[in-house]
Order: C-alpha cells, then structure tokens, then sequence
C-alpha cells in the first residue's frame, strides 16, 4: 500500500456550484498509480463544502443553489452568529449539510465514478476567495 | 495493510429506503480477514445514496421516505432541470443531502457498527432500476 | 502504511452541538505517529452524529441546534415511529443529515484542519446518554 498526499488551492469561484473533477486528477496525477484505492478530498474551510453529483447539465448546478437558499434562509432572526454578513451563517449550515470531504474508490488509476457523477466545490459565501483542499490516495 | 475491492450490483429496487447491511456482508467476505480497517460502500449515481441509520423497526425508513419528499418538494416551479420528470431534481437534491458513500469501520472481521445502526440503500427515484456500488475494504 | 484503532466513550452530553477536537487528540496520540495519513471518527449510534464545522464562536453551535430544530419539526403527525418520544424521529433524520463519520486528513502528526474547523458532537437526543466512538487512523 501507497499513500499519496497533496495540498490543492482553488482560485476564487463566485457563489454557486461548481465541477472539479477535471482539475482534481489534473493536480494529482499519483492517482494513476494505484490500481485499487480510495481518493479523498477535503476542504479545510467551513463555509463552503464538496459534494458529488451530476455532471453534464450546469441548470442542475443552478437547481442546488436555489434549494439550498430556500432550504437555509438568510437573514433568519434566530440567528445569533449574525455579524459576519447575511450569507454567514448559512454558509456553515449548509457546508454542514453538504460535507466537508468526499471519498471517491480508484480502480485502475482512474476515479470509479459513474457516468454522470462529478465532484462539485459547493461555494457558500459570495466572496469566498481561495478555497484549500487537501488531497490524499491511497491503495496497491 | 491489504485492500480489497468488489463491485456489486444491486436489484432494482422501489422509490424509499432498504436495509442492504446482510447484502454486502455476503457479498464481499474479504471483510473478514481485516482484524482492523475501513469498508467503503460507494454508489456509482446520482439520484440514489445511502446513509446508516436504524435496522430495526421498518417505520423509520417510512418516515425517512416521507421527510425526504417534504424536505425536498417535487415540481418546485423554480426548478429548471425538469425534464427528466418530477422525482429527477429532487433525487439529485437528496442524494447529495445523504451522501454518497459510507465508511464503516471494521474490527476483528466484522463491521464495527452499533446494535442499531444499519446501512440504507436509499432509492430517490421512481423507477430508478439497478443500481451498482463499488466496495473499497483496507486494513491488517 | 500503519493503521490504529482506539474505541471512545463520550461522557453524556445535552442536547446541541459540542467541539470534541481535543478530546480525540487526546484519547488517539497515534496520531502523532502519522506524517500522510486519515483519521475516520466513527459513531455507533443513529441519533446522535459528527460534522466539522466553526471552532471559535459559540453562537454557531447554538445556531446549529435551533436551524436544525427548525429543518425537522418535532411531533410531526406523518411520523410513524413516535413511540420513543418527541425527540427520537427528528433525531434519526437530522443524523442522516450530517452524517455518522468525519474524516480527517493527517499531516506531520497533525490533523490538516483549517485553522477555524473543528469536530462537533451532534447529539440530538434530550437524555442521550453515553455515545460510543471509534477511532481509525492509518497512513505512513
């Protein structure tokens, strides 16, 4: 077993659901080595997130945005953690919701997705910045 | 450290929530040769996903059925990817919501879970047919 | 690769969200050991769970419990399964929200967290109790 470790620094993305996949194994080409392993990615920040899901239509992207600002309302005056502006706290609520790593299997030097599946940067604030993952494989 | 991998394909199942912890026990023995470890269960979709959760009494997995399709309407107007169906964008929308792969942790063959928990194979579509999962187990 | 496996029972706790970073560290110094490798947190139970989220500002944790508290009503009349009490249906769900594992990445023996991510306890019973974790850690 070999594992494999790599510090990733996403530009800024503006607010929204974005695809990955691509620059993940583009960043990472150790995970050609492994023929059965497991990938993770993490992201050390706790106002965005990382999920997996479809790949090929963006209005789906568009679809998640609109959920999640419905399904975490802004501006709720129950909030205390209220100080950091209107997308604050609902950033880390649904960074919660969403996650903060994914773990994809590797088979033959290639992510074991699905055809339509695809690694999205959920960005939750509407100036994130950078956002840093930490990559790690590991496998025979 | 070893690792093993096994794909498996899952009979089409019905829209809801079912327990498939005996089914992959049974189909991936290897399991029992790890004295400690992970498995990872991976589902290879996007409108399916899984979660663990109680094994006991079947009306917790009505509830989640019944949760879930409040929690994420079908034919919201806002949606705009609408036209694989009503149960397609919620399906997307719940599959990222529950994930898509658990970790167990193995000890002494056997999977480290408590007396409760379960593993749910949860079915987001009408006719969602089969489904394929990739099994990742490592460990000593 | 080298892999540890620690089991830890946490003291009760009421019902909320509560850092539990430095109680692992504690209780897992084969962390230390590890320059690449994951740490997988574990809970063995189905109404209480993990997430990583804000380390600093006690609001957000309180946040937490009263957007949650919201997301999945008590006392539903849909629910089936209401005969271990108010509490017990929404905390079934909210712990399939979040989930029953975090991974972490280890870096020099450290864990690679952003510098404001933490390990929240979820407990989302009113008289919990005891809840049983499993450490995981293995890498090079």
């Amino acid at each position: 077993m070999n594992i494999f470790q790599k510090a990733l620094l996403l530009n800024p993305k503006k607010r929204g659901f974005h695809l990955i996949t691509a620059e993940i194994l583009h960043a990472f080409p150790q995970i050609r080595e492994i023929k059965a392993g497991i990938c993770q990615i993490f992201i050390q920040h706790t106002s965005a997130s990382l999920t997996i899901n479809e790949n090929a239509d963006p209005t789906v992207r568009k679809d998640f945005e609109m959920f999640f600002n419905k399904a975490v309302p802004e501006d709720d005056p129950d909030y205390q953690h209220d100080y950091e502006g209107s997308d604050d706290m609902p950033a880390h609520l649904k960074a919660s919701l969403l996650g903060s790593s994914v773990m994809i299997p590797i088979k033959n030097g290639k992510f074991a997705l699905g055809i339509w599946q695809g690694v999205y940067l959920c960005e939750h604030r509407d100036f994130g910045g950078e956002r840093s993952l930490m990559l790690t494989a590991w496998g025979e």
